[in-house]
């Protein structure tokens, strides 16, 4: 791109393109609406930047990101300490605490394994979940990791490695989600819901 | 949305939200994309940021921003001084200077007169725009403003102070664009296209 813009504004157009969903274009119309709202947003997106990148850290414990280590999750006496729910990154965990439904604690894997990527098992955080099943305190590890090859990849290695360890695990349900119609489901979901199902 | 991704993250979601094209769940991904990347993204963003709110000012002559005052293109001797494009904003010259067509130089408005929005003549750099005229270096102003109905007022107004101080107006051609499918051109377009039509 031309440096018409200077080259301050261009390396924060190309910086913000780097952003999942933003494009040349999508990072040009954010940097203008950061220029016109310089108070409003550009300062105070600045001063949040920096906040982050200075004071939040990883878990120790279960590798999410937070301002606290061991993390807020982590540190509450009030989470179940015989469970730990095994989560492909942050964004999982935020939506597990969205749902509400979860009292225990997390680990974050960051990353699934992956032989496309050349991700194996030393990439991902599993010695470190390893570890933690060690004291014994652990009853139970809930593997909510995504149904994808490499979710489901990732999944059948740690059962195995955490029912080695002598922890019973388990899988988050696969079936109709809620709200969901049968027509727009795909068939890989049907069939699934169909082996496990229920009494009514 | 619940804190648990600490007070800082969800500080940095809800800013990033209010970036155009951005909603609360891709600000929540883009947040994630940040948090994953610190060293190669988070911290160059942060340091992007600050120095764009530190030293980008808009230019006393056009209003554009840049880190010069008077900006690069007003400071630049070859750049034509008896032609002034007018525009809405940076988006539009940075647009202007992609064409690579023009060789004059710019005023920036700052948006458009609305009644909707009640933006009304001094809302706008237009007493500004006057002031340049007066020495009467410049030969003609170029209205470059978009063919909305606030574009439009916008023109109609402009032309009238602008022949007022005695200076020629004229706008951008409308017409079919280049590639453009008539069958896939609104109706207003064609027939502009059709009035304004041009031996062949």
């Amino acid at each position: 791109m031309a440096a018409f813009a200077g080259p301050e504004i261009e390396r924060l157009i190309g910086l913000l393109s780097k952003l999942p969903g933003m494009g040349p274009r999508s990072a040009r119309r954010a940097a203008l609406a950061l220029l016109k709202r310089r108070e409003q947003l550009l300062s105070p997106l600045a001063a949040s930047l920096a906040e982050v990148a200075d004071r939040v850290v990883n878990c120790r414990m279960c590798g999410a990101p937070d301002t606290r280590d061991p993390c807020s999750i982590c540190s509450d006496p009030n989470r179940d300490q015989s469970l730990i729910c095994v989560v492909e990154d942050a964004g999982a965990l935020w939506a597990m605490e969205r749902a509400g439904a979860f009292r225990g604690r997390y680990h974050l894997l960051g990353g699934l394994l992956s032989a496309l990527d050349g991700r194996g098992p030393d990439a991902l955080r599993i010695k470190a979940l390893v570890e933690r099943l060690e004291p014994g305190e652990v009853k139970e590890v809930i593997l909510a990791l995504p149904a994808t090859v490499d979710g489901q990849t990732t999944a059948h290695y740690l059962a195995e490695r955490v029912s080695a360890a002598g922890t019973q695990v388990t899988s988050l349900a696969r079936g109709v989600p809620v709200g969901g119609e049968l027509d727009w489901l795909d068939d890989g979901t049907i069939a699934q819901a169909l082996r496990a199902r229920r009494p009514a």
